[in-house]
């Protein structure tokens, strides 16, 4: 791989508070509804990872369709995660933005060669998620998502 | 207005303190030509308002189009503008997400009636830009662009 074979940003991810608070606000300005709120890594394929150790922190999420990009509003449950570590400290505000990837192995590979390194990654019933550290060279996390079919 | 009358996401504006480094790595990361600096409110268009008084603040800019969403990178020049606020506060790091308007007064007027201020303001030729900042409620800056045309 020489470089991550996509230039579409899917979704933009934004850490925050009180996601149901966030969320109606989001609604309101943009005159759109008001999605439900998701647990993130609750279940038996989230098998989260933060920093080389597993993790039990979760999130709260809702998602909107903003045009061609998924606005991702995150609220951190627990710790230790990169949502929680974001939001203590950075405060709230826009943490990544993601891309889909065919391979996530050659994807995470490609990026640590150039020295963006993974630093949570996971799962889901369907697919995988991995956060990488893209702060010095990109100048924010970039997330890459696999989805298994 | 009781929205913002869009829900489509154009741009995501990044605060970087090297645009040329930062611009090399996405050229890179994503396999793609690496654009033109352009400066940001440069000429007798620009009108750079910050926080109510003229500023003669300005950044230096590079536009990489990742799939229907822009990603803007800008460099703080001289101060006092948003960007050099946010690079002095909170580091490099994902400054806001933009929507067109066709009306930028009424949007601006909608926002300010939902406790949401108009922090900068400017333009260039052929069109306006407002920063709004919503970190309160969406958690972010949002900017408001209007082309003339």
């Amino acid at each position: 791989m020489n470089n991550l074979d996509t230039t579409t940003v899917v979704q933009i991810g934004l850490i925050v508070k009180d996601v149901e608070k966030t969320a109606r606000h989001y609604a309101e300005v943009f005159g759109i509804p008001q999605p439900s709120v998701v647990p993130i890594a609750d279940d038996s394929f989230a098998r989260t990872n933060y920093r080389g150790q597993a993790s039990t922190a979760r999130g709260k999420a809702a998602f909107f369709d903003l045009g061609a990009v998924q606005m991702e509003l995150i609220e951190p449950v627990g710790a230790p995660s990169t949502w929680e570590e974001f939001l203590r400290t950075k405060g709230e505000g826009l943490h990544h933005i993601a891309i889909k990837t065919m391979d996530m192995a050659e994807a995470r590979k490609f990026l640590a060669s150039k020295g963006m390194e993974t630093i949570q990654h996971g799962g889901w019933d369907g697919g995988q998620y991995a956060y990488v550290d893209c702060s010095e060279q990109l100048g924010t996390i970039l997330e890459l998502l696999h989805n298994d079919k």
